[in-house]
């Protein structure tokens, strides 16, 4: 460790980046020298800020010699990759919060950080506050994990807990949550399961150990949930949430895919309400732990990136980088598509009141090899259409999928509501 | 990093030693030079185990110049405390599961590896399988925590756990998890909790960054809960734990204790059920973080064994410990007493069917600043006694002693069934 100060650049200075700066103000070996803002005459609820280290050129930050150490808080890939880029090459240690960055352009950053004997940690992009990379990287260290099973966005997270408690439909808790400021006026990002998906993308790599292309991950956001399929999995036992999911298949190739689930109600994950984080992962020789936290918000955000400052800083000095500290995923993820996952499934079906329609389901079905483990039939309605629930054993999404088609198809089936997959 | 391999003595070959063992074959940089063990020629489930590296003497481990780790799981603390002192001295690094050792002998054994500048890792000793002390050491390292509420040990889990959902009584639940292994003959060390106990005062030491001492832990058993407690607990709307918790008081006391609580359905420690442990942890800027997982088990202990011995090894050669190696509290707790503390309660009475007997426990209460938050009237029997369960509102413990004394120089009351503690 040098005795000297250790030099820090921020690049963004919303509420993450203020939560950095207050929670830094503690540690007298570190200094902020520059922060690199938008605005630089905002005013900002930050007690005795000198305006003389504020820039509105990141450059500046990524360009300075005497900077040990860039945190970058601003998000996205443009310009934030450029800039981390620049900073690698001038031989910074980066610490970042920016997981779409992380997703789309992880694999050069990480390439170009073993190259200069730098590191990249972001325990603060995956989970807010939870600490999750660090455990994999140290105690974890000696596991071969296999599977994933996560909910890492908080705003999905809650509009499906509000959705349930209350009985109401996603349009109605989206335009609450808009107005909360849970939610964002294009929550797109959110609730179609983008932010899921780059969160994932990073988990996996690092759990799994193999590089996972974002691109590759399936994904499925919340929005076609309706109260009635609320309604019908809590009747069955079971709470949807939207799921992140990496697992390992017996042949050592990737599933990773981001989807609403029917949780058990007995699962741990069942219980994470609201804007809560939660990460299980299942190894050898550990077996099953998981971890739950607040997975936003300023000061939970601010503990990770803080705890990765501290972990640059107890390295900075010595010749090799501690092993916590490199980035060293060589083998690309052989990824499989969503058609070749096995699953358990709801469907959610409205059939003409005929006698023996259950029996046509079952049959269809039975013809693409899908075994049946609960059927529930809800009451007529005034077009003398029932809305019959079925929830399948396990069975591989390619022969789902034709069993819809045929279902479609019949006569007798008026619409498919929707088809949701199970946890185990 | 030395480029030769890392040599490591393992005292003990139990459960927990077989594990390692297992799990340490795939590192060909790390050898096992000597095993120290009871019985030499006891069959084990062991391949490729070379008879000429066990010895029944451990000090020979200690004492091996070439030994660069010593990894100790016999438990208890004779003869550990010599053998791990002796091995510091001999600038050996330590990893132990031993938690009774680190509650009774820690603070001695910390100096002396300060002084010696050698590391005891330990996060086996505490939950299991569950990272714990690293991510507090790193990823939570700028956190500083004021509360811990853990289920530390998994035979009582499993007891409560069992007693909750068969409605039986804790000698029936006993009985039948000794016959299946869960609990021992003498299952005092579990159910009186001790092994909480010894888990919190390490724990807490760490987390709140203050020397707690093992003995100045209150500490009250799972014997004395009831099938009716449970059920009355669970009509309304919590279930029972044994906690174990830690928190600094406003002045900066601590509060550190192992008890029975009374644990809203609602929060997450209620849904830890069965042999599994769990750590919740409060401080800034974090929040609140969970963690779960297997609190014990061969492959479980072994993970996080491993763990520390890959920590070690990727610090062995370098000058300097490494921030997370080192054992630095110098600071005594000052740890209140349970009397001191605040709470609130659940107390079933049973009281003489007389009109008017709850205003006569709620007159008594009032004496002795205690406010009622609910109060259930439960069946009169045949000897025209009727239970009354009263929850009360945050009280101070020596004000509930009090008026429990009172109620028990009544004439209404016939009983005081128990008292439990309840988490806010």
């Amino acid at each position: 460790m040098k005795s000297e100060k250790v030099k820090l650049g921020l690049i963004g200075l919303g509420t993450v980046g203020t939560g950095v700066v207050k929670v830094l103000k503690d540690y007298d070996n570190i200094e902020i020298k520059k922060i690199a803002v938008k605005n630089i005459n905002k005013k900002r609820d930050i007690e005795n800020l000198a305006p003389s280290i504020l820039t509105t050129d990141p450059f500046e930050i990524v360009n300075d010699p005497e900077i040990d150490i860039v945190v970058e808080v601003i998000g996205g890939t443009d310009p934030a990759f450029e800039l981390l880029k620049t900073a690698i090459n001038n031989k910074k240690h980066i610490v970042t919060a920016n997981k779409e960055l992380l997703a789309k352009k992880g694999q050069e950053l990480f390439n170009l950080a073993n190259e200069k004997n730098v590191t990249i940690l972001y325990e603060a992009a995956i989970a807010g506050g939870i600490p999750i990379i660090m455990p994999i990287k140290t105690t974890l260290a000696g596991n071969k994990i296999h599977k994933i099973e996560a909910i890492l966005n908080g705003t999905t997270n809650y509009i499906l807990t509000k959705m349930e408690k209350d009985n109401v439909s996603y349009e109605e808790v989206l335009k609450e949550a808009q107005k909360l400021g849970y939610a964002e006026t294009d929550p797109t990002g959110d609730v179609e399961g983008f932010d899921s998906a780059y969160k994932i993308a990073t988990l996996a790599t690092i759990a799994l150990n193999q590089r996972v292309d974002i691109n590759k991950i399936y994904k499925e956001g919340i929005t076609k949930i309706s109260a009635n399929d609320m309604q019908f999995a809590k009747e069955l036992g079971y709470k949807i949430k939207l799921i992140a999911l990496a697992k390992l298949t017996d042949d050592n190739k990737a599933d990773v895919r981001v989807h609403p689930m029917l949780v058990p109600q007995k699962d741990c994950l069942a219980s994470i309400n609201g804007v809560t984080n939660s990460v299980v992962l299942e190894g050898f020789p550990v077996g099953r732990v998981m971890f739950a936290g607040p997975g936003a918000g300023m000061f939970p955000t601010a503990s990770s990136v803080l705890g990765d400052i501290l972990a640059i800083v107890s390295g900075i000095g010595s010749d090799n980088l501690l092993p916590f500290m490199k980035c060293n995923h060589t083998k690309n993820a052989q990824q499989i598509s969503i058609e070749q996952t096995t699953n358990r499934y709801y469907i959610s079906i409205t059939a003409n009141n005929n006698p023996g329609v259950i029996g046509t389901i079952g049959k269809i079905c039975g013809n693409h090899n899908i075994n049946l483990a609960s059927v529930l039939q809800k009451g007529i309605d005034k077009e003398n259409t029932a809305r019959i629930i079925i929830i399948t054993e396990e069975s591989i999404e390619e022969n789902i999928n034709n069993a819809i088609d045929e279902l479609k198809n019949n006569s007798s089936i008026v619409k498919i509501n929707n088809l949701i997959r199970v946890m185990e």
